[in-house]
């Protein structure tokens, strides 16, 4: 396969000029479920998000990828068994065709949450004023849910079930309003397992994968075994510049670099790991750009979209009042790659982990429909759809509990949580950590403080390597009792000969009390100080 | 890699020499676990299955593998934040390192699940004596469980959680008690994605994986994409034969095949899939004979282990009777692959989807401690581990509701419930089906009955081609409304210009009634019937 050459600069369109019809809302999904009819979705039934979205007709169609997906994808076929499926749908059909275990056999009646109702999240609250939902075998026959054991503890396709299929589509929808026509969900196992799979379906070993010069460690681990490197491009407090990634694009020297030019960039672009840092709507848009000239696929991995965070005010100052209501909450949240993806060249990576829970297992994809025709496939061979109790799970809180609604509170109600953590933690720096060592950028969304260590100052500088006297530091505070991760942890290109110029240390306020974040600054303070002589 | 050369005839253990201790039975586990004192196993703690065995001092150690591991498999590192986690020991640390949320904001505060008493199993049973088992968020500090939702629900590592990892090595441990020492287990989300990470452990593309000539159609189809192709053992009523094993390993031609010698065998040994044949001790041990002589890896799928059956005494004749304790029970089962495996030359594949359900996504892994870890180095960059929800379920099901007696007893329930599925549907097949076109052989296990035409008496034998006429009696069994599974989907060789000799139609007796079963296959006899003009 030749390299991709960049696409005609005329060809590109312009995301500005489609003009988008209004997006979905809370109220709109139930106007658009009442015309859609009940949703009847049994045992292994098929399911497409094209079944749950707003018609668009204006919007253009998705260009076609086929130039840049694998030789492994390019060779995935429709399962000989799954396609015997058609044949299903006459009622008066006896199967004894698919080896599916009958609903008797499952030792699991009844399956129940309890809950917190909207919008008293709080665990005090949840003893006072949650519900318990339930899901029973037959439901579906007994006429009480659309959604039961006999099917979530079945097979099932791999799209997921239709059941969560629509929930998280109406909510991409709402969010994120893609300006092409035949966008699709598909549901993963997570944004770690997607990840592998997208790397599978479009690189081939000795490729280049472009992201963040300091990147998620783990999307650089999964990438290496499969012979896949990272290269980072430049980033300052928004993240990846744009000017870096076309400097790199548009000097690529095949044989010099003895691989392709990239084609795939992986991103962060909401509360980055390790940086914290947010790209702003303007940034992300001169980033597509770019993608779209050199003919980039853009993988936007966002597990912390909703932890973008109230803007500091610092310590002392009243806070920003909290958004008055769902429109409000939405529009101050930096707009999606995926919202401005007039091409159909980004792949969305949602997950569950940040904003219900970990052990889920389950998040969702957004892509073309060619793309995630491709995804669903390699879901059949490999880890077919996600745990069906956990999809019960989810169905009953979100959908059948708290709606889009209770949904879009609840994302409120983090915001505001992880507001308080962080400004918790942003205090304890400002009261502890010499300023003179060490500094900082208040982190608009995410999970994650990023601390620059003024290491030049360091009386070492001029006999240590910059990588031991980051080590140095990060065992004296390991020595006082405080864990944070070393910033060359992070770094995208690895066996670089070429020491880091910058020291960092990435802190989280996710994991801790505020007392404990404290006082855990407080002991790092002490080590940095100890380790610069500063004591 | 140079293809592997067959190993020295004298360094082949014999399976015989090896002189086991007496098996871990149902009340040995309660003495272990007492003599190990409470599980302590907080939220992402580190798992491993020989903190959960019986110390077995004369067993050998398994030999190693290396020379058979992929490229993609020998670049895995660990994880160098995972690395960091070592530090966590200190009870005085405070860690900002993780991104790990905080329990606080997972919206589920309790589960809870109704679940059958044993030996009170049927559904109307669990209406009458079912119990409740609950989980809460905090059992753990609160002392009411050894396992709760804060550590379910959130990140976990690669093995599972101790809490499910633990009851899994102890039922390989009672069931299997292999011949090596350092075995162990991994959690998977089901065998269908264990396989794939087998694949890629093991294979380049351009290999060939052996296995039965007929075999399960996902199985090739999880191959196929990665440029692994398969090729067909010969098969009798017992499965894959020995004979065609060593013959197509003994002959090969790296230069007539364009591939290296294959070194991987994927074989379900009982009830396979589709031909519903189950091996034999004898058999077993021959062909491991034979993997031992070639230096052949064997991946040991068995879903439908716990599905072997009650002997078929006919129609009509009193049934056997059932397994009087566990003992009569385990002896009953088939010796498997694992339990004869003295070089730790076999991964053995279990899963949940049978036994208990599909929608679990949940079973594991048992191989040698070297291929284990590969196992897990792959999952902490993909799946990372089952759906927490899932695991509490399994936990509070398995473990602190039934126990392995109760879980033992729930298999014989289900031995017999199987038994009772596949008489009805031979009854049918003796009233209906036209013996002179139509033959089969009891299955032992399975889901599966395979029939068997005799298509040569068909009119057109001499005229149409196989594949066409097997098309035109699946169209008419579903024009009379029943669908079967074409015998030639199951080809592991596919794209073959030389036509198959048989003629076969798989029907499977898990998933519908009795009744159902009986008409369908009615409709079946006059379909062939109706091709053969016997009508």
């Amino acid at each position: 396969m030749s390299p991709p050459s960049a696409v005609d600069i005329e060809a590109v369109r312009d995301t500005e000029a489609i003009v988008l019809p209004d997006p979905l809302t809370v109220s709109g999904v139930a106007a658009r479920r009442a015309k859609a009819g009940k949703l009847v979705a049994g045992t292994a039934s098929y399911a497409s998000s094209e079944s749950f979205k707003s018609p668009a007709p204006g919007k253009p169609k998705a260009k076609r990828f086929d130039h840049l997906l694998s030789l492994e994808s390019r060779s995935r076929k429709p399962s000989s068994l799954k396609g015997a499926a058609k044949f299903l749908k006459d009622p008066n059909l006896i199967s004894l065709g698919g080896g599916l275990p009958c609903a008797e056999h499952f030792p699991i009646a009844e399956l129940s949450i309890k809950v917190p109702t909207p919008p008293h999240f709080s665990e005090e609250d949840t003893k006072q004023s949650g519900v318990t939902l339930n899901a029973g075998k037959y439901d579906v026959s007994e006429g009480s849910s659309i959604y039961d054991l006999s099917i979530a503890l079945n097979y099932g396709q791999g799209t997921g079930s239709a059941q969560v299929l629509r929930f998280v589509t109406e909510h991409t929808e709402i969010v994120c309003n893609p300006p092409y026509q035949d966008w699709q969900c598909c549901l993963t196992v997570g944004s770690t397992a997607a990840l592998e799979q997208a790397y599978r379906m479009f690189c081939e070993r000795g490729d280049y994968v472009l992201s963040e010069e300091y990147t998620f460690a783990s999307a650089v681990e999964t990438a290496a075994p499969l012979g896949v490197k990272f290269l980072g491009v430049k980033m300052d407090s928004e993240g990846l510049l744009p000017e870096s990634l076309d400097e790199i694009l548009s000097n690529w020297d095949v044989k010099e670099r003895k691989a392709r030019k990239p084609f795939l960039l992986y991103t962060v672009p909401t509360g980055q790991n390790p940086t914290g840092a947010t790209q702003g709507v303007e940034r992300r848009k001169a980033v597509y750009k770019v993608a779209q000239k050199h003919d980039v696929y853009i993988i936007e991995d966002e597990p912390y979209y909703f932890l973008q965070m109230q803007p500091y005010t610092g310590a002392g100052a009243p806070p920003v009042p909290p958004p008055a209501n769902h429109e409000e909450f939405l529009k101050a949240l930096a707009p999606t790659y995926l919202s401005i993806d007039v091409d159909g060249r980004v792949m969305r990576m949602d997950s569950f982990s940040k904003v219900i829970a970990p052990g889920t297992r389950v998040g969702w994809i957004t892509a073309s429909e060619q793309i995630v025709e491709r995804f669903i496939r390699h879901n059949e061979t490999s880890i077919q759809n996600p745990s069906g109790l956990s999809q019960m799970v989810l169905y009953k809180l979100l959908d059948e509990g708290w709606g889009h609604g209770g949904y879009l509170d609840w994302l409120i109600d983090l915001r505001l949580a992880y507001t308080k953590r962080r400004d918790g933690l942003l205090a304890a720096c400002e009261k502890f950590l010499p300023t003179d060592l060490i500094s900082w950028n208040p982190p608009a969304a995410g999970m994650f403080l990023w601390l620059k260590v003024n290491w030049q100052k360091h009386p070492a500088a001029k006999t240590k390597h910059i990588l031991d006297i980051e080590e140095e530091i990060f065992l004296a505070a390991v020595e006082r009792g405080v864990l944070v991760s070393r910033g060359s942890w992070f770094l995208g290109e690895k066996n670089t000969d070429v020491a880091p110029t910058d020291m960092f240390f990435r802190a989280t306020f996710a994991a801790a009390t505020e007392e404990k974040m404290s006082e855990a600054i407080e002991r790092f303070a002490e080590a940095v100080k100890e380790s610069f002589g500063a004591k």
